[in-house]
């Protein structure tokens, strides 16, 4: 399993990993197969959406604020169950095919670290699986 | 990779694509594994859920415009950050087990294309990882 | 294929699978790949989030009850769109990485059924994926 770690600075956020993970698939010269890329964390996940237009980004993070507001008499009592919540309906992993040494993603996508917590330093693990 | 390709009708919809992947696990045959499907698109997703009552995908694109209506105040221009928003709730990829050849699913579930922004063509991308 | 069966005792309610599916590594000595962990069911989902505190877990049931409500104009008949609907948006699987023998998670990380239509028996599939 291999590690690196990302600096998020604002409480909500997402933060494009592609080319970290493009920079480990070559650095490791894995060909053809899958990535398991995972966050290990309960208040940040992982997507995979546009990063063409960064106002994409921009409207998930205000989406979701919408939906699940930071105040909302939870029990928990650190204030950051709106942070938990997203990070299940997000989810912790995605799964990225690897064919001849590149990751695949369609023209207008990226993978995120979806921070609903921050500003943290976060990690984020990487599983090789060859075909 | 393999990959194949959809056609959806409406602007949101959820297509079968169950007997599509069984026919690729068929041709290709693959035995025990499983099975990274993907799909390359920002405004599209991959679900499994009930194919038995097609009135439960109804009720799930239902469901979600509800909480994610088409207006509001976004910001991307383009008129379909609702879809983008989608797409990331429900995620790109489902991991399917294989076995003896056999796509393993449980008695109700299907595997669904989510189109959040059709008609369009779209595709689906196959990735296969043995045991 | 490796399945096991848990047992719900509520409508809603997240139950921690981590022990069981570390037990499982154990048993067949797996060591180093990752294991999918599928949920057969379209009423129940798994997801990975915070163990050490309960209250996480019961405002993540309140704050999906909050967001679906069990009565909402659906169509389909057998009064559990509600429940389909969570399904989608926590997902039917996920991927754990496994090094050395022992499942990844982070800190505070557990893996949990989410039970959406319960109480009921519920099960549990796991593929291995070595490297």
């Amino acid at each position: 399993m291999e590690t690196f770690e990302v600096h998020t600075s604002r409480r909500e956020e997402l933060l494009r990993v592609t080319s970290a993970l493009q920079e480990l698939v070559d650095a490791k010269g894995w060909r053809d197969g899958a990535l398991v890329v995972y966050c290990p964390h309960t208040t940040a996940a992982l997507t995979i959406n546009e990063a063409a237009d960064p106002d994409v980004a921009a409207d998930l993070v205000m989406a979701l604020s919408r939906l699940l507001p930071r105040e909302a008499g939870y029990k928990h009592v650190e204030g950051n169950s709106d942070s938990h919540v997203k990070t299940t309906l997000v989810g912790p992993s995605q799964m990225l095919i690897v064919s001849g040494g590149r990751i695949q993603l369609g023209t207008w996508q990226g993978v995120f670290l979806c921070e609903w917590d921050g500003p943290r330093n976060r990690k984020i693990w990487a599983q090789w699986l060859g075909q």
